[in-house]
């Protein structure tokens, strides 16, 4: 199943696809976090890193401010205009003080009526070739935008599942050498 | 709560923080990946490397003849006998042709399995300092190998959030840039 020389094969991901992976994303911050130790997920990995508390601030302030706003101005105003900017730091001061199972709520609260807003635009398949203009990149297509929405996920869980195994780097003596997730 | 430049916190790891990792992992696996179109979970990065589906079948087989057994062999000989080598390839002919969902559900059950296993054993806290002996490392505790056995599922979580990702670098067109995980 594998493509030539290990090259993505998908050159786009349908919008089915893309909600197939965004509806699930809830439920696996739940596995991974709810109930762990309140040190473990307060912590970095330094100075201007995230820990996973911040990771689920940053995805829900994602859901309210990125995401479905910029699908609304791509339909309203096609490439005419670029996206407002998204503050990927901006949740840090605003959640302050919400505890992480408050945030797994809010989280999958958010991406829920994310995904009945993204439903409610009655998309068809074809619309995701529809081009929208972002403020680094330029032209950038309604398909690309959803397609980062759920890569989005898999990164931070990614960043998630790094945070909390390299807390416990010391611990696993000379296995470090095995565990890819130490080294990189 | 972050240590001083970036340097993990924990020297060790405690058993039943051990466990509270460990037990975790079947509902993680499910939720990311249980109904996903088998070609994303049968897709892989190239030539000798992993699917989702192989890292289930690899995280079973550890299950089966890794962390069990060498746990039991480390308490019945300490230092004076070698673990038995582990075949982390071993899965491969073994579980060919089960698929994903059944793949799962013997994770699951292998897994519960382990934990039974391990709390049978009636350690106590104490007993993280017991050696044994690795055929590459030489001298090693059993809290580091349970330790091990912990950051183990997350390296491979971690792997499938990589391959799940990956297979659609392409369709997130110019915000590749801002996804590390399609860049690492």
């Amino acid at each position: 199943m594998s493509a030539p020389e290990g090259e993505p094969i998908a050159t786009s991901l349908d919008l089915d696809s893309a909600r197939t992976l965004l509806r699930r994303t809830p439920d696996v911050l739940d596995a991974l976090l709810r109930g762990l130790p309140d040190a473990w997920v307060r912590e970095n990995e330094g100075p201007a890193t995230w820990s996973s508390l911040d990771v689920v601030g940053h995805l829900i302030e994602a859901e309210e401010t990125n995401w479905i706003p910029r699908l609304r101005h791509l339909l309203a105003h096609g490439e005419s205009a670029a996206f407002p900017p998204f503050d990927r730091f901006g949740f840090a001061e605003r959640l302050q003080g919400l505890t992480l199972p408050a945030r797994l709520d809010l989280f999958r609260e958010r991406r829920a009526r994310s995904l009945e807003a993204l439903a409610r635009m009655g998309l068809a398949p074809g619309d995701v070739a529809r081009r929208g203009r972002h403020p680094d990149f330029g032209p950038v297509t309604l398909g690309q935008l959803v397609a980062t929405w759920a890569v989005h996920d898999l990164n931070h869980l990614g960043q998630i599942v790094d945070v909390l195994a390299r807390q416990h780097t010391e611990a696993v003596g000379p296995w470090r050498a095995f565990l890819g997730i130490l080294e990189r």
